[in-house]
């Protein structure tokens, strides 16, 4: 479904900015809080008595973009929250409250929008946090959606992706890879609670959400001078992972390392801890599984900030997506 | 200068997103806190040990809408930031983080982002506050660029728009009005400084920034029940208004109230203060005129939220600005 119609009645231009707004504002209604706090004055209030570390992140949803037309408009809205819950997730921190900006062409259809905050609606009541103001705006020619959603949380103690983590480190990650080409973009949850209980646990060093790929993002967990050597039979490969290499001619292992839109967690754990007592404490409390994948180690010639298979010794190469590249 | 090139080694999708940011990250380093509390982690980090109210608004700047080919590079991004600091001194607040997000179609120059990012630095280095994240994101076809910067403040005491003001109380606003249509939108400097004193006034109940002329933004001060009657005369009204009126066919006056983009203060007093007191005591600390424009009354039938010219007693018509109204 796109968020587009040629039916005149339907489409924004139809209702002008002031009655859209007022239909946004009762499509919020479960998750806007009450004036003071809610939406309609130039800037969005929060209370910050106690938030601790204060975090901060913005994310997009871009029609062909982020999504297209095998989403639903609840998907597409949920898509948004959830991208932004991940980075929340990823710093071991709690959402607190966003905002959503929107810029649209003329011809986006009012019913299309009212499920796509349906969507967004349901995602933050089930994440325990409200949207506290936005901005709409029209932009681009026909057939331009666009949703900005910055998200605002707090940590008790804020991971980051650079902690002081160094050669020796273990490297984990829970859940499993390379789901994504079978629609996991879109049945994700996103690590919260996992996030937060890695957060109390001060043996792990550094956290990143794996979005564009581990053969993208791990590498942003390693310190100058460093590589990873991978455990690959321990690699957590999705069984989608597996299904879909049989039909794309690449190798489950491929498909694991570089396709994006995981959202699980990818940890540095001290490499003092005994990464399987950790791991045993874990599989008390959670359902997904944490994997031990590998350790940090002294970079040779020509390996900064590689993936090296630890059995053979050889960089494993591929492509992770990237914006903006022929 | 519009923000797209044909030259294919000045578009963005020539270098690719990696250096892209790399790019950014180094245009923003003026302007952008070293780590841990920058650009680079899966959301920014901010202290907030001492915020008092946090605010957070986010607004858009959108090509053919916010700026057009009149605009240079650093203008446009200096619009961004202005935008959105208006909202922030219209509570009452000072800015302290912001978080800009990019949309993109591949043809974007980056010699023009450069000086776009130098007009954003320039005037967030005149205005006291970090840019702390981002995203960047590939949308639209050819010929797209969107800009939305969230920016967090802080305030002592945030007022609000609507503030338990009644009939009675006095409307006061900064500056000139309808000075728009001759650049205003490109040279205005954010009532900072003006909201933040207004905020220290406890008999000041209630506050806007006129974005989109007072003929809309007014209405959104009047409590249910209640209209405002003008002292026409007393209307700041611009000499770029009156000299653009003796060619576009309005009154000087309709150009004041109805044309956008002042970024004035419209201020709400407590009908208890003499406001000429409040005015002197103004005058020794600020440059820009402030005048009491009238007071909010009590509506008869067909007048609620109405403006009134307090002379005559009729109804002032105009249109201001709504997005998406054919």
């Amino acid at each position: 479904m796109t968020p587009f119609t040629d039916q005149t009645d339907d489409q924004i231009i139809h209702i002008g900015e002031v009655r859209l707004i007022e239909k946004i504002t009762k499509w919020m209604e479960p998750i806007s809080p009450p004036p003071p706090f809610g939406i309609g004055d130039d800037c969005a209030v929060m209370d910050s008595g106690d938030v601790g570390t204060l975090l901060t992140t913005v994310d997009a949803l871009i029609w062909n973009e982020h999504f297209d037309d095998t989403f639903t408009p609840e998907e597409a809205g949920a898509k948004l929250v959830k991208r932004n819950l991940s980075d929340i997730a990823a710093m071991g921190g709690a959402p607190a409250g966003a905002v959503i900006a929107l810029t649209m062409a003329d011809n986006v259809s009012i019913s299309w929008l009212e499920r796509f905050y349906a969507g967004i609606c349901q995602a933050a009541m089930q994440h325990y946090f409200l949207i506290v103001g936005g901005d709409v705006t029209r932009g681009g020619a026909k057939d331009f959606f666009g949703a900005h959603l910055t998200l605002l949380g707090s940590a008790p103690r804020a991971i980051r992706r650079q902690g002081g983590q160094k050669a020796g480190d273990f490297i984990l990650v829970t859940g499993e890879l390379g789901g994504t080409r079978h629609g996991k973009e879109k049945t994700f949850t996103p690590r919260l609670r996992e996030g937060e209980w890695f957060g109390q646990q001060n043996v792990v060093k550094a956290m990143i959400d794996v979005t564009d790929g581990i053969a993208k993002d791990l590498p942003a967990l390693l310190p100058e001078g460093t590589c990873a050597h991978l455990n690959v039979p321990k690699l957590p490969i999705s069984d989608a992972a597996k299904q879909f290499a049989a039909k794309s001619g690449k190798t489950p292992l491929e498909h694991a390392l570089c396709d994006g839109e995981d959202y699980e967690l990818l940890v540095i754990l001290d490499s003092e801890v005994d990464p399987e007592l950790m791991i045993g404490e874990w599989q008390q409390k959670h359902d997904a599984p944490l994997s031990l994948i590998g350790r940090i180690a002294e970079a040779a010639d020509g390996q900064n900030r590689a993936l090296l298979d630890a059995a053979t010794g050889e960089i494993i190469q591929c492509t992770a997506f990237e914006h903006f590249q022929r």
